[in-house]
């Protein structure tokens, strides 16, 4: 969709959480809702809100509010497609069994196709309901799967020598908990990086300096 | 320190990014680098560099460039004390065992003392060697242990009711994994927030509407 394409970073980036505070609106009963209420909870302005909305076709008629089943759906409908995303996940360790877990059981739109590792005591094991298989056997089964979304769960050097591989094999989108930024050499795909360990080292900083 | 107090968010949240380039750069045996060599890694301006470092005092003369050496033990000492943060981590579902390993494990500065669950199956077990406690007993541990920073990994309505009691318990920091965003209620808290939630929404968005 050539409207959709358009939309900037910043305004993708704030759908997720306008889906969270209308789904909290749905729940608590509210039918309808103004730019200024949502701006209120947003932490934004009325117009930033309209903007934002108008960046998808408007959700609704200027002046006499949204209805909140309607901007709920269609947030949904951008967020989350019927078909959901075939992901694999690299690195079974302490932080790959919990962001699998989290992927299965919390998130929405992604459907875990099997994990990876080089370690034996993991491989031939399952997570979550699918399969750890040999990092060795990763292109035969891209090959033949076509996963989309790679969840790299690795240190940033396997990630760094791995990515190749992945873009080669298919892989258009990156949840990226390495250290290695992807989006440097691979201008193409597109990636979300999670790093824990920088938010770690500024809380550190702040809690100690305030 | 009036000096540091001063610093911008987003100079700090720049911190632990130099930290890994130039942690690098000396396992890679580099002895000094340049404000535009170190601009080039962190895909910003020389300028900027030498602006952030000034904020710190300066980190070396302007002009001959910077010894790695010196970048490394200042940052390190900004980012990390010799006196650990005493930490706690509320809610060890899946997450919370991940993060509690990531936080034990491969994170500098911390010292997890324990955790709290209101599961009887996990209160009374042991987390990366730290006691799971009752959450019951969280006031009479927080007034004699005294933690300053809490690891929330517990959903957006437990967070919100608990907050009010960490903070009251002395709570400085919060490493924030629940949707409930604490720094809007509690302004003098500190608060890192990791939303893996959006994280993943915004992915699947910009994945399918390439």
């Amino acid at each position: 969709m050539s409207l959709q394409s358009k939309v900037s970073l910043p305004v993708i980036k704030r759908l997720p959480k306008y889906y969270r505070y209308i789904s909290e609106m749905k729940q608590s009963g509210a039918v309808k809702v103004s730019s200024s209420e949502l701006a209120h909870m947003m932490g934004t302005t009325a117009s930033q809100v309209r903007q934002d909305f108008n960046c998808f076709g408007g959700f609704g008629q200027q002046g006499i509010g949204y209805h909140v089943d309607v901007l709920l759906s269609e947030i949904s409908k951008l967020l989350f497609s019927e078909k959901k995303l075939n992901t694999i996940l690299i690195g079974t360790g302490r932080l790959g069994h919990a962001i699998s877990g989290y992927l299965t059981a919390e998130a929405k739109g992604y459907h875990l196709l099997a994990s990876f590792d080089k370690n034996p005591t993991q491989i031939g094991t399952e997570l979550c309901g699918a399969p750890v298989l040999d990092i060795a056997d990763l292109a035969s089964f891209c090959k033949e799967h076509k996963p989309q979304v790679a969840v790299l769960c690795i240190p940033k050097t396997s990630a760094k020598s791995l990515a190749p591989t992945l873009v080669s094999l298919g892989i258009e989108g990156f949840w990226n908990f390495s250290h290695y930024d992807l989006s440097v050499d691979y201008e193409n795909v597109t990636v979300e990086n999670v790093h824990l360990g920088d938010s770690l080292m500024s809380l550190g900083y702040r809690v100690r300096n305030k």
